[in-house]
Parts: C-alpha cells; structure tokens; sequence
C-alpha cells in the first residue's frame, strides 16, 4: 500500500514539475505578446478576446473531463500575472518630451500613479509641500497636472497652481468630483477632468481596474490621458459629478462609517478577536476582515472621506431609524414580523440577491482553498 | 505584425491544450490515492503533508523563474477539486449495518449530511415532518440519531424522540449548544454530543470546513463519529457549550442582524443597486455581495438565529452606543476626535489589522480576475 502510494505520488511531483515549466513557458509567451502589442500600441486588455479564449477553453476542459470552471479559475489566475507582467512595458499615448507633475506626489496613490507613468517613459516630477515656491518651473511646459494629495487639501492646492501652459490637462484624482471640479474649472482655462480611482494603492496591476471620469473642458484635449489609462488596462466610466458623488456617499463614506461603529463595537465588547476567527466559518472569517482591514489603513484618509461627504450625516440618520425599528421588532421576539421585514429587504434586492449569493459563495470557495486552519 | 501575434498565439493555444491535458491526468492520479486512502482508512486532509507539497513546488516555482503565490494559488485551485472527486467515495468508521437516523433529514442541511453518510455506505433513514407517528420503528437498532430540524424546534424535536438503543449516538447540527444539550442529555442515557458545522449547505466538500463539538456524555462512545467527520475531511474544534455560545452570538446573531440593518437601510433610501455595482471597486462589491447574498436565504433561519440568541438586545444596545458616539463626532466634524477613535480601534485589532488587510487584499485580486466590467 505504502509503496503504491509512494509510486503514485512521485508520479504527482512529476506532473507537478511539469506544470510548473508549463507555466514558465507560457509567461514568457505571453511576455513576448507583451512587447508586440507594445511596439504597435495596442490595448493590454480586450474583454472580447479574453470571453473567447476562456469559451474555447472550457470546452476544451469538458472534453478531458475536466470541471470547465476548474480551468477557467487557473487561467484567470494565470492571466493575472501576465497582465501585471506585460503592463510594466506599455508605451505612450501622450508627448515623451514634456512632464507629468504630480501634485502630492509622494503620497501612496501619487507614488503609484506616478511610477506607471514613468514606466511608460514620460519624465515625472513631483510637487510636494516644499516645493511650492518653485511650482512655476515645474509645471513649465507640462502635459499634465495631476492633482493627488488629500482630500482635505484638495482646493487649496488647486487654488495655489501657478498659471499653466494653455494646452495642458489639469486633472485630479480625489474621491469627491464636483468641489475639485469647479476649482480646477476656475483656475485653468485649458483641457479640464475629474478622475477617481476605484482602487487602493496596494493593487499591483491596473488591467481591470475601474477609473471613473467626469469630464471638465476639453475633453478632446485630454484624451490622450484618457487612451494612456486605457492602454494600461483600465477600464474607464464617464460619469457626471453630481451622480459620482451621490453615489460614493454610500459606497465610501457610509460603509466606511458603519465599519468604524462596528470596530468600535467589537472593541467596546471587549471581543476576543482570536477566539471568533478560530471558530470561525470563511464567511465569517471574510466578514471580520472586511472590519479588521480599515484600522491598518490611513485614519486621516478616512476621517475625510467621511467628514467631506456633505449628505452623510442624513444617510446616519436613516440607518439609525431602520436599526431602531429592527431593535423593536428583536425585542418584541415577533418573528413573523421580521421575516416579513426580511421579505421587503429581498423584494427590494430582487434578482441580485440571488446573484451575489452566487458571486461571494465562489469567492468564498476560493478563500478556502487558501485557509490555513 | 500580425503574423507574429497569430503564431504566439497558436503556440500559446498549444500549451492551453497540453496544460488542460496534464490537469486531467492529475486528476486520475489524486483519484486513484483516493481510492488507496478509502482501502486503508486514511484520511482525505493532511496538513502537514499539504503544508510539505506547497513548500516543495514554491522552491521549483522560484528556480523555474515564477512567482511561487501563483504556483501555490493555481495547485490550492487544483487540490479543490481533488478532495471534491476524492471525498465521495470515503469509507465508514461505524458500523454499515445500523442506520443513521436524521431527523429533519429533508431540510437542506439534513439532506446534505444524509447525503455524505449515504455515500459512505450507511443505511440512512429520514425523520420528517410525518414520521413521528412511527418514530419508534424509525431509530430501531440506530447508532446514531441526528437532529437537524430548524432552531425553533430542536428542543421539541429531541423530547418527542421515543427510547434510543443504549449505545445509540445522539447528536444535534444546532447553531446554539447549551439548551440543545441540556435537552439530549435528559432524553437520552447513551452517548450525547452536540455538533455545530460551521458551513451552509451550498459547499461541495466538506475537507477543511470546520465543526466545533461540544462533548455531552461517553465522548469515547462518539468517537467512530468524530473519525467520519475527520475522514471527510473536517477540522473538529472542540469548545464547551457555553463558550460556543457567546462566541456565537457575535459571529453569527449580531451580524446577521447588523446586515439585515444595512439592508433594510439601503432599501429605505432607494439606492440604485445596479449604479452602485456599475461605479464600485472590488471591495464594495463584495461588500454589498455580503449584505445581498442574506436576502437570497431562508428568512425563518435568520430570523430564527436572530430571536433565538438571548444576549443579543444588550448587543444591539451596546452598538446603538458606539454609533450614538460616532455620530455625534461626525456630526460635530471634530477631525482630530474621529482619527483618535480610529486610533483605538487600531490598538484593540494590532497585529490582526495588518494580518487581515493582508489576506482580503489578496482575495479581492482573486475577485478581481473574475472581474467582467
């Protein structure tokens, strides 16, 4: 027994060697793509391809008798890779010759935003607090301006921008987009535009990434900005100021506050935090993460998401009144009430309830893959 | 130009094809270990061999020029599916002449662990509904009578049970333990334990998913159930059941109620759930899918957890307080007092916050290559 076993699984360590130079291969393939698509300028990432290769892969996988979403999950772990390794090398859409300046530049997003730019073989410069007195020189001749310091500063530092050359983009990349907007509007006469982000700066690739935009003034003349973020993967959103902002009240600044009541919760509980992971199911695991991960990250970018967002306070309000009525109808103990509350709530989410049970339960497959207990 | 990307792409197709090829094969190599394993009783999951085979293909990944978390990550992806295909044909530890009684064994949990116990060969009988009328006739020579009915009617449930064999197993799947307990251990003389899976029944395999017990009575008289559970894959975790419950009442009540809350919130303001989605990065998606995913669940299960966890309104208090507390900071928008108050967070999570920024971050890159914008 022992030796059929030993025999079968040296036979797995070979398979395994071979995947493993399989897999090296394929980088190097997809390198060569890479510098390919580089010389003639072509977009890293193209949602039509990569929908055609995963349908003619997962038929191939049904034909080995393999389970098809096994080979799609490889490969799209696979391309993760390639993407953050072709994208290192991507080329120019805008004018090598002339600077980006990146205003707040050494902060964690300018630092990150900055370094694609220079990968891409534009000369960058960074404007930081010290260097204010000598900002003429260095916006002289720029392509762009691009505004990333925090949120808090923002207006200031737009407002303290020496005279720029006509043609140049001022752009910024707060997480707010109608104040900034109107500043950047107010203080540049040329090509104008609001960027956000939709990511941290611990992403390491920007092929998939979500840029929402808000056009400003001359759109035309920053499109080449636009065509950069596109040939490094990102994927762009035009959106108007008002509805970014309406929006992101809820998707930052509320769920940012009631992460933070919840931390302080479970800290007031005195909970021990230990104790709850280790008897813990993925989902709840995920769910203290979610908590955890805020109070490792900057406190001061959150506190002004949160206090810059002008409607939150209303939103606080409402959420107050719902744990009200829900509070009565727990201690009540009426469970055919708050079954029907439960009802209303799903009617409200309707056919995404379903799919989103779907999305996290894979997800949460995925994160047992990796769970250590 | 062309020509080239079309022949890299070709040589790339080829290696698709050979990579899908060796995973099959893999695949018929793990399954005949699983077929050794279920002849001599070994168990599915060995951590430390598991740990041994990923420290060995990081090293390969390293010489062969690859980042060995993709190495790792893509073979966690594989090994899913191996346990999967393995499990289903694991042998028994108890006694394949005896039935195993599962009462409530047509609700989906039931049906879920009938389900392993059938296909490791025991005759399973199902108590339903209907049955009690000739309950007696049902647990006949059982060794092991499993209650799996929902919260609100466990304690009903093990009274109306008729006199066990003397060495029958009682046990429960319960997501509270000190009152089901209590009741087992007045019904029945034999072996009690009480189980509480840590799992819903969407998961396809039961290897790693954790099941705390809490030992009633005659542990040693249990033991050929915890060893089923262990060959299956499980990690057991023992907790007495006053600890499982306190623990619980946090993991599971208060959180199901905070995220009924969100959701009773959104809806309350209307949000645009798909506007939301369409503008979200990564991470609030999956936040909103860990709020959505609930609604797609059995409201009397929640509720049931909800109205049957006795400490939870000193919770609902005790949080009511922490965002009275928040609020009036942000409502006073005293900048300094919010970042203290995150500051403290931070100190109660320490280590933990870095730990689980850490490990979502790389879940949400797994997100994220599923990602179709």
């Amino acid at each position: 027994m022992t030796e059929d076993l030993s025999n079968i699984r040296a036979e797995i360590d070979a398979l395994d060697q071979a995947l493993i130079q399989l897999l090296a291969d394929r980088a190097r393939l997809t390198a060569r793509v890479g510098t390919i698509k580089q010389a003639h300028r072509l977009p890293l990432y193209v949602p039509e391809r990569e929908a055609a290769l995963f349908a003619a892969r997962r038929r191939q996988a049904l034909a080995a008798g393999l389970d098809p979403d096994l080979v799609e999950d490889v490969l799209r772990r696979v391309m993760r890779e390639s993407y953050a390794s072709q994208e290192a090398r991507f080329p120019a859409t805008g004018d090598l010759d002339r600077p980006i300046v990146i205003v707040g530049g050494g902060g964690a997003l300018g630092r990150l935003l900055g370094g694609f730019f220079a990968r891409s073989g534009y000369p960058v410069r960074v404007l930081e607090t010290g260097d204010w007195p000598h900002a003429a020189g260095l916006v002289e001749n720029a392509q762009l301006v691009l505004v990333a310091v925090p949120i808090d500063r923002t207006q200031e530092a737009i407002q303290a921008l020496p005279a720029l050359p006509a043609d140049c983009v001022l752009a910024d990349v707060t997480s707010v987009k109608r104040a900034p907007l109107a500043a950047m509007l107010s203080r540049h006469p040329g090509p104008v535009i609001g960027l956000h982000p939709m990511f941290g700066p611990d992403i390491r690739s920007l092929a998939k990434q979500v840029v929402v935009y808000c056009p400003g003034r001359d759109t035309a003349g920053a499109q080449w900005l636009l065509d950069q973020l596109g040939l490094w993967g990102t994927v762009l959103r035009e959106e108007s100021p008002e509805r970014h902002d309406a929006a992101m009240v809820m998707i930052q600044a509320m769920r940012h506050f009631s992460t933070l009541v919840y931390g302080a919760f479970l800290q007031r509980e005195g909970a021990d935090l230990n104790d709850l992971l280790r008897l813990s199911s993925p989902i709840y695991r995920l769910e203290l993460a979610m908590v955890g991960r805020l109070f490792a990250q900057n406190p001061a970018l959150y506190a002004d998401i949160i206090l810059s967002a002008g409607p939150l306070p209303e939103l606080v309000e409402g959420y107050r009144e719902c744990l009200d009525e829900l509070f009565d109808l727990l201690q009540s103990g009426d469970r055919g009430a708050l079954m029907e509350r439960f009802d209303q709530v799903r009617d409200y989410f309707g056919e995404l309830a379903p799919a989103l049970l779907t999305e996290s339960g894979e997800l949460l497959r995925k994160a047992h893959d990796g769970r250590d207990p």
